[in-house]
């Protein structure tokens, strides 16, 4: 069979940032410490006055195309995976395509358009479904375009207010892939859960303790479901482990739940016996309760061990280095994991090719998706062209009135005019409104 | 490589009924002929006090499930169509699957969940989905389950408001259907258009004269895309073509450009030549607009010709016998019109196995997307076991001031209690709301 994945990947951060020890934390009263060691947080990306999902994904794409060299009869599909669409029924992949129509020759008539929808792990769904319609042999030879973009904004006082966020990810599948191989083996973990909701409303309504817990038991269910078709994991089978990234907090918790569940039965739980004992089995227990207390007293002594932490450092932590200074993209977090990843590995000229990612999405309400993808031939080439270290140092820094301004600026129910910080140079901006309230776009030189 | 297309339909009507000439007509003070004549419409669905797009949605499936004895764990992805969730976040997919796991043994916790959102095609583009993950190789053997679910409101007073509809089409894909396998070939009409839009509200804002010419210009776009990867087609080829079908009149007209495109520089063009003369030819004209208008002089003529109208009432008229009396359904209509056409064809003992359909689906925005089917040998057992005439002989007849209170009872807008119609039985029913604000629902014996 045809080896499909993914070809290219363009990351455009929204042009401002919020930093959140200098800034928010001083203008809620609290510990900058709350955010970067308990979150693991910096800085959070926002859109400027003229920036939104339908700007930030048409840059990310035009980037993406203009670096391919190619024309819009070279794509058959435009998949856009977001949970902060602006209308109900016409999709963002169209608003998009209408985008880069007004600067390419050609049209995309012929190319399939469409929306997905599952919280954060919609863009990882796209990119299987524009992989199965490669495999299905009905491409005609031409390539997918899978955006992920959201602007992820909470209720101003709301506990997720610093876990804000806004970028968008440009990924183009093809039968020829340059970054990445996706594997045929998927796992998967759904449930229908209430932990994050946005019911008739742009801001979610979240259970923060309840989601937290979702994600590791959609995690670890689509793990199972990974290895019941693919093989049984092992820590060092993985170059890295990009996860869905809502913050590096959140990562860190589900490292640490992976990596026990990995060296189970192996020879790291053998080496690691003397010292903190072997993982409770659940059959040893009376009762769930007493297991699950086990297990966390067995992973309290787990994480400190110099094994667990080398393999964080070198597999996990890696894939957070954006994520520290952007914040959550939603269907874009975990694809920002993967490039955060792929981009160390270059920086520090890790031969890559050849080796194995397992990736692992993430969507509240709830669903878990895990594969593993092959880096390919030309990895570096394709890590080496994004410009995101640029885009995020040229942010304009935000005081925290003006992050309220913006924030009010990208709320629905508002209609607040709002002066650029930025000034808009070679992309797709915003310009009003039109007669029908459909949303208008220009491309400035 | 394997057939693959859908083993088998249910069909879900809202169990309330307008009648649009007697009882629409007279409230709004309008001619009834407007409706049955101009539209092509008698009654249309709405859904009880208790029934929802999760509600419909569910009950489709469980019905489809229980006749095809089917278990949770032979399902491996649920995709839900539509333009009406009440959630920007949470899928419709994980609300009808947590409805099934009530009733089934087991759960559907290592299927894909998803949602798709482009106005009326996203149930065409979730089958086909469901058929690339099957030709992939990813689907382990089972089935995928789409369900297309809409309440097609409009606001009061709006000229759509007569061709409102309510109800979902579950459809199971596997590799052994039993109604129809699918083509490989796809075409594509799809342009950046704002014919019908819903701006973060849930009524549409529909241009409709503009609607009208955008739905025909992408069909005939579409078409002329998948005869350059299928054949040229022939209005022989296929025996019925089932469109979307906002309203059947808006078939008629689709009809008859279909096969003015498919007789041209055929024997059938010949035929006609002596009574209408050849179809105008584009080169043959100084400008766009009187070849236009030569067209349409020419499709005046050839609408009134045997050849056309005999062809018209034995490929798309029964393609037409169910929306007539349900309305728009938005995602399921080209699915109903498809259900109707085989029911026609089961009711007139048409020997059908190894026929062709030509489906076109659509959705403002916009795109078109055509494709062929294969009748499949069971087809006349399977569309045997619909029960859509028993529902709706069943549906509660609503006077005008009734209809006002349903219409108010399903606006996202308002809260509003209402005693229902109906007695559920056998069936999930919306029960009201959690603490997330989540919708809730029971299955009632």
């Amino acid at each position: 069979m045809t080896a499909v994945g993914i070809d290219a990947i363009e990351i455009w951060t929204g042009k401002l940032q919020l930093d959140l020890p200098g800034t928010f934390a001083p203008a809620k009263g609290e510990d900058p410490e709350k955010y970067t060691k308990g979150l693991g947080l910096e800085t959070s990306s926002f859109p400027d006055a003229y920036e939104d999902i339908v700007t930030m994904g048409a840059n990310a794409a035009k980037r993406l195309m203009d670096r391919k060299g190619l024309d819009p009869q070279d794509i058959g599909r435009i998949d856009v995976a977001t949970e902060s669409a602006f209308d109900n029924s016409k999709p963002v992949s169209t608003y998009i395509a209408g985008c880069l129509e007004q600067v390419y020759d050609g049209d995309f008539h012929h190319a399939n358009k469409g929306e997905r929808k599952f919280a954060c792990v919609a863009g990882t769904q796209s990119i299987d479904d524009a992989y199965n319609w490669i495999k299905a042999g009905r491409n005609r030879g031409r390539a997918a375009l899978v955006i992920a973009t959201d602007t992820a904004l909470y209720a101003r006082g709301d506990p997720g207010e610093a876990t804000q966020g806004a970028g968008a990810v440009a990924m183009l599948i093809t039968e020829e892939p340059s970054v990445v191989e996706l594997s045929t083996e998927q796992g998967y973990g759904s449930a229908d859960e209430t932990d994050f909701l946005k019911p008739n409303q742009q801001f979610p309504s979240v259970d923060g303790k309840r989601s937290m817990q979702v994600y590791l038991a959609r995690m670890r269910e689509a793990l199972t479901d990974f290895e019941s078709v693919a093989w049984d994991t092992h820590p060092s089978d993985f170059a890295y482990i990009p996860f869905h990234t809502p913050f590096p907090g959140m990562v860190r918790k589900a490292g640490l739940l992976g990596y026990r569940h990995m060296i189970r039965d192996t020879e790291i739980e053998d080496a690691l016996e003397g010292r903190i004992g072997r993982q409770p089995r659940e059959e040893d227990f009376e009762d769930w309760e007493s297991y699950e207390e086990a297990i966390r007293a067995y992973m309290d002594e787990l994480k400190e061990t110099e094994e667990y932490r080398s393999w964080y450092a070198d597999a996990i932590d890696p894939t957070l280095n954006i994520a520290r200074r952007v914040g959550n993209w939603y269907t874009g977090s975990v694809h920002v994991a993967r490039a955060s990843a792929l981009r160390h590995a270059a920086d520090n000229d890790v031969d890559l090719a050849g080796q194995k990612l397992l990736v692992a999405s993430y969507g509240s309400g709830a669903q878990a998706e895990i594969h593993a993808e092959t880096v390919a031939e030309g990895w570096d080439e394709e890590v080496g062209a994004l410009t995101i270290d640029e885009q995020l140092e040229r942010r304009y820094d935000l005081s925290y009135d003006e992050y309220e301004q913006v924030h009010d600026r990208h709320n629905h129910d508002m209609d607040v005019e709002l002066e650029e910080f930025t000034q808009p140079e070679g992309e797709f901006v915003f310009t009003g409104w039109g007669r029908m309230s459909e949303r208008k776009y220009d491309y400035v030189e």
